[in-house]
């Protein structure tokens, strides 16, 4: 019998429903901070985010089904022997970053960050020019379930949207216009909003350079939400500092958490949020995390074809 | 002929577009802060917003288009005389303050003001639950364009719209139900989103009472987009400082500028915003304000039907 260790923190129906899943096997429920190694070393099936140290020597493990979309800690060289099968949670987070996303964006357009400023100070004092999603630009750079999303909602709002993918294929329904990464030089001086979800790969870290953003609109407004080595720290203060463009808004750094000390904070062009758009902060984000999860505990136990298989080469789906 | 006074500031596009309106009358520009007493008195139309004294004992004006949607300061008795036909901008703003209101809403259910505030102490800290328009019940109170406008980009997120409005009629497509202002107490229980866009009138007048607040979920989100007079200072500090709500956003204060000395400058879990989002921030609302006052003098000039015209006994439309 299967046995399956299960290290998220579940309510009853939740539970329930991992449990109907698991029916056959057999199933143990702990946490990550609290779980034994033995417990580790035995399971055939661990469905959650373990310590990765822990799982390195694992002889047992088939199958890691991670709650997280992202995959660093994991596909690291020598935690998962080769017959261990990864799978993430890509998909859950989709709705929460993207209405986050928006919601930045948002926010900039309307100069609500500087209104927020203004009130600190008890000033009743007008900034001036605001602008629109509806007949902008927006850059979805990073075609993934995160960007599909936001791509549909700021195509709802009346934005014009250019998709931008590693490779080719057909212009997704959300878009307006596809182009591929290499071609990023190209879309960058249209855009008037930049959204970014790409993940932590060799060729997408440091992807935005100085040039980059010289080469975007001074009213352009960038956004991250994917992973915060896209732009360097230092890439980020200048090009916000020079008004290079006209604000930012990240969920993610190239240091987390930001270093106290880090001059960004203090930018009022910038408006930073601590890596939350990806939390369990949205109900829904649980729920489609319990729906992979359960789905493929389900067809791992009955020979089914499982979803959100990682490739160990990319740390994305295959 | 007729002499057209034209007290907007307008780019020379926007000049030419009311020359051409105008044809066959005698125009002149000027500024409501430089025109002489002589010029208002001989003007038959007046575009723009004069000052409502200098205007009272106009003998020869017959139409009076406003750029603004607000109409308070022409209504009142002794302004201006019967034969006078008011019109307003009504329509221009539906956009920019709609966005703007949205902007507000997802700002609060983001948390976004609370991760602005961190960020001004240099902290990478996590703020919690956060809450979606998916699903969520939006009570847009008041259904003119504004609120019409902001119901359609709600519902094009998923939430469930209840429109509210003084008098019954059919469901409008962009909403899901239909209530009457005198229901809202039935209303206010149901909603995750209140936005309420109420103009000045008696009827509106404090219409949100403590006890509205407090029929009202502790999770809900207040909006006020309308007129400041809607709601009490005291009564929104009382609802936000006690908790029967979640948090506020607000455009606009019962007393504006809002006092220095306010106590709502210091809430955490309230934005304020200087009554912006009914300026000329967005282009899109200038060049719909010169579509109206076009229309409207070429209209009048011809002896055709004018839009907007305003109703002395409520302040707006007929």
């Amino acid at each position: 019998m299967k046995k399956v260790l299960i290290l998220m923190e579940l309510n009853a129906a939740q539970r329930e429903r991992l449990e109907a899943a698991g029916a056959g096997a057999e199933l143990s429920f702990s946490r990550p901070d609290r779980v034994t190694e033995k417990e580790i070393q035995e399971a055939n099936v661990i469905i959650g985010l373990p310590k990765a140290e822990m799982i390195k020597a694992s002889e047992n493990l088939e199958l890691l089904q991670l709650e997280s979309a992202g995959t660093d800690a994991y596909i690291a060289h020598g935690v998962l022997s080769e017959k261990t099968l990864l799978t993430n949670a890509t998909g859950a987070y989709s709705q929460a970053v993207a209405e986050h996303a928006l919601a930045l964006t948002l926010m900039l357009q309307k100069k609500l960050h500087l209104y927020r400023d203004e009130q600190r100070a008890a000033r009743w004092k007008d900034r001036g020019t605001v602008s629109s999603l509806r007949g902008a630009i927006v850059a979805v750079v990073g075609l993934g379930d995160i960007g599909g999303y936001y791509a549909r909602l700021v195509k709802a709002l009346g934005a014009y949207v250019i998709g931008v993918k590693r490779r080719p294929g057909p212009c997704p329904e959300y878009a307006h216009e596809l182009m591929l990464t290499e071609q990023l030089d190209q879309v960058l001086p249209r855009a008037d909003v930049i959204m970014s979800v790409l993940p932590n790969t060799a060729a997408t870290r440091y992807i935005y350079t100085l040039d980059s953003f010289r080469l975007m609109k001074d009213s352009a407004i960038f956004i991250n939400c994917g992973r915060g080595n896209a732009v360097s720290a230092g890439t980020l203060y200048e090009a916000l500092s020079q008004g290079m463009i006209a604000a930012a808004g990240i969920d993610v750094a190239e240091t987390e958490p930001l270093p106290e000390d880090s001059p960004l904070w203090a930018l009022e062009n910038l408006v930073i949020t601590p890596h939350v758009s990806g939390s369990h902060h949205l109900p829904e984000t649980v729920e489609r995390i319990v729906d992979i999860c359960a789905g493929n505990l389900s067809a791992y136990l009955s020979g089914g074809k499982l979803k959100n298989i990682v490739d160990f080469a990319t740390g994305y789906g295959k």
